[in-house]
């Protein structure tokens, strides 16, 4: 089944809100196993939106309408379906109902139009707003299904899980549910990777494989339809295998976590500690890992030195090291593990991590603006340490350069 | 002039990203005077891209497509406008030089599909990425207006406002200029700002009012067209005087910046310096101040005390404030003051602020989700401190526990 999805709202079009909405339907489309092959956003008009109607009738099975619902004379979607399909607009009783007694409770008197709000196509199904008064609309007429929702997502939302997609679900009848696992990558770019598994996307037929880049991290979602999760197992699971034989090293997860989300689990379920030493990162590193709920129980807190002077006195590292003609400097291999080895120690930790480079958009100490130390220590082992020269804004160094020192830290934990 | 949005991606269709992009075109398109009347997402699929394409021309002046430009199969968009517009694909010099400087310098081969993002349609206007490969194009033809751009907000948003929007003001000619001050407020919220200005902002004509909120911050833009700056003071002056005259004392700047940018501005005329103390923000607060270019002149450094241990050892909170159970804990008015005033005298700054309290999902000590302490201990006067009880999710709770601690420390700097 094929469905497009229709915004109604002049406010999307001036740009004043997101269009969240569409994402929501989109993903619950997805999850029906419904494809959405087209997304549109029109205003208040109603010949346009009768426009987008003939459209989305003429390309999709399922038409899905959010938005334009209310009370006022600029909500016309019911008007502009009614008119399209050549059905009279009725009055739902439990809804009018509803919304009297919402006004009578408030003890203020009910406007003409908040009647409009009750109304719903002659032939059509009601679906209730369990948070508001319109009263959203499902219907097939010559083979395709429409469906009406109001446009607040605190009243779309639940309408659409608790009436809506059960309503969906009931005509599609026999599609099977899409299964799918999310690959993600650490240590890799997006066009490496989609290099190596050139003629895997070049021939995907079922499953299918999806590159997915954002934020510092690469994913893979290979997805396929299927009658249970067993049988789609059985498809998923040798595309998996072949991926990992070409770039196993760079696979962190085959859920849709992120690298430090995984860390966190792995060090959790060992009891182990973690700390941090972030210079040109400024905080960046703790901020990803605290942001994950529990990560108290294994992250015991991180020392952002930003200068030479608290390098030195908070976490030890030796002035002619830092300063001076032939000294290596702050961004340097030497005070990367400087940094994590002295941190490791005073901070009684299993593993710290350490992070100098420069993040621009000047240089410093005449390198260049992207070269990043990272450096990882652990209780029992050696002290690890990698140079990167990363590309980017100030912004995307200092994510990229979390990442890489992340990425480090991972591959420790497999040893 | 009549435009159309059209948001290129799969992921969109999947609901897995929130088309973000079409928000901003369609603002900034009402910026520019320029109306929209749809907006349109669909798939890395040739056959309904171009589809697309044909509908938006039929029925707008300026088509604006974002999203697929980058190196990959997937990435059709400059292949479809080409086959439409008949005109052939060829490399943009300067863009193909970029790409190979690029691998250059990170010492890795270049992969064949990244020339891709170099191309350009024949007879078009390259627009320039400042944040990435793939470059923009802009093109008339047969009186229709057509921009590419990518898909990575960092690298479209700068492109549109860099390069797209003055190729589409230089298209359209007379229309007289916006000019606009962004007023932006700290220390309240949405609402209570709306509720102070209702009668303003309903009453608005020129200039108009709009209020924006993001990332815990609340703005007013107040926007007027004139032939000349001088002109359009004349209209902005008395209006943002009228507004400071309600609310003069959450107002830190006139023109777009943050609260960090603002304060490290400040700090920095007056050659101060700053360390940071952070408990539940875990590392966010240095994170926000870092991330703005010379922050290290003002920033010397912070840490993220997110154990009990480390506020004991690190920055001496007695442990009998800490714990015990006649003890106030580590979330309480005592344990916030005493991190700032010891940050302050160990790292000998001029101003030194912590943040400490319960970002959830759990209780802690007891305490509930969303309670705050802030202070700022200053070298030349009192500690002063603010207990807070937020609202929102772990992320929300850091980001405004971040920006309450920001803004005490704002108000100190008017002293």
């Amino acid at each position: 089944m094929r469905a497009e999805i229709i915004a109604v709202g002049t406010e999307l079009l001036l740009g004043q809100i997101v269009n969240t909405n569409a994402q929501f339907i989109a993903r619950a489309c997805a999850d029906l196993g419904v494809s959405v092959y087209f997304q549109t956003v029109v205003g208040d008009n109603m010949a346009r939106l009768t426009e987008s109607l003939a459209l989305a009738k003429s390309r999709a099975d399922l038409v899905i309408c959010t938005g334009g619902l209310g009370p006022t004379q600029d909500d016309l979607t019911k008007d502009a379906l009614s008119a399209f399909l050549g059905q009279k607009l009725v009055v739902h009783q439990p809804s009018l109902e509803y919304i009297e007694q919402f006004f009578r409770n408030r003890g203020v008197t009910m406007v003409e139009s908040n009647i409009r709000q009750a109304l719903m196509l002659e032939q059509s199904d009601p679906l209730k707003n369990d948070n508001g008064m319109a009263v959203g609309v499902a219907l097939t007429q010559d083979g395709t299904h429409y469906i009406l929702l109001p446009g607040p997502p605190k009243e779309m939302k639940p309408m659409f899980e608790s009436y809506a997609a059960p309503w969906i679900a009931s005509q599609i009848g026999g599609l099977q549910p899409l299964y799918s696992r999310m690959l993600k990558f650490a240590g890799i770019g997006e066009s490496a990777l989609e290099h190596e598994l050139l003629d895997l996307i070049r021939a995907q037929t079922d499953p299918t494989i999806a590159p997915y880049a954002k934020e510092g991290e690469v994913a893979i979602r290979i997805t396929t339809r299927s009658s249970s999760q067993a049988e789609a197992d059985n498809k998923l699971e040798p595309l998996e295998q072949e991926i990992r034989r070409r770039l196993g090293a760079h696979i962190y997860a085959n859920v849709d976590v992120t690298l430090e989300q995984e860390i966190l689990r792995l060090l959790n379920e060992r009891g182990q500690r973690l700390a941090a030493a972030e210079s040109c990162t400024g905080g960046l590193l703790s901020d990803m890992i605290t942001a994950i709920p529990g990560s108290s129980s294994v992250y015991q807190g991180g020392i952002v030195c930003y200068t030479n002077g608290w390098k030195h006195k908070l976490l030890g590292v030796p002035e002619e090291v830092l300063e001076g003609p032939e000294a290596p400097g702050a961004v340097s291999d030497e005070t990367a593990r400087l940094l994590a080895g002295n941190l490791l120690r005073q901070a009684e930790v299993d593993y710290a991590v350490a992070i100098t480079g420069v993040a621009g958009p000047g240089e410093s100490e005449g390198k260049p603006v992207g070269l990043v130390y990272v450096a990882v220590a652990r209780k029992d082992g050696e002290t690890v340490s990698k140079k990167l020269q990363l590309s980017g804004n100030r912004e995307s160094i200092k994510l990229r350069a979390a990442k890489s020192a992340l990425y480090l830290l991972w591959q420790q934990l497999q040893k």
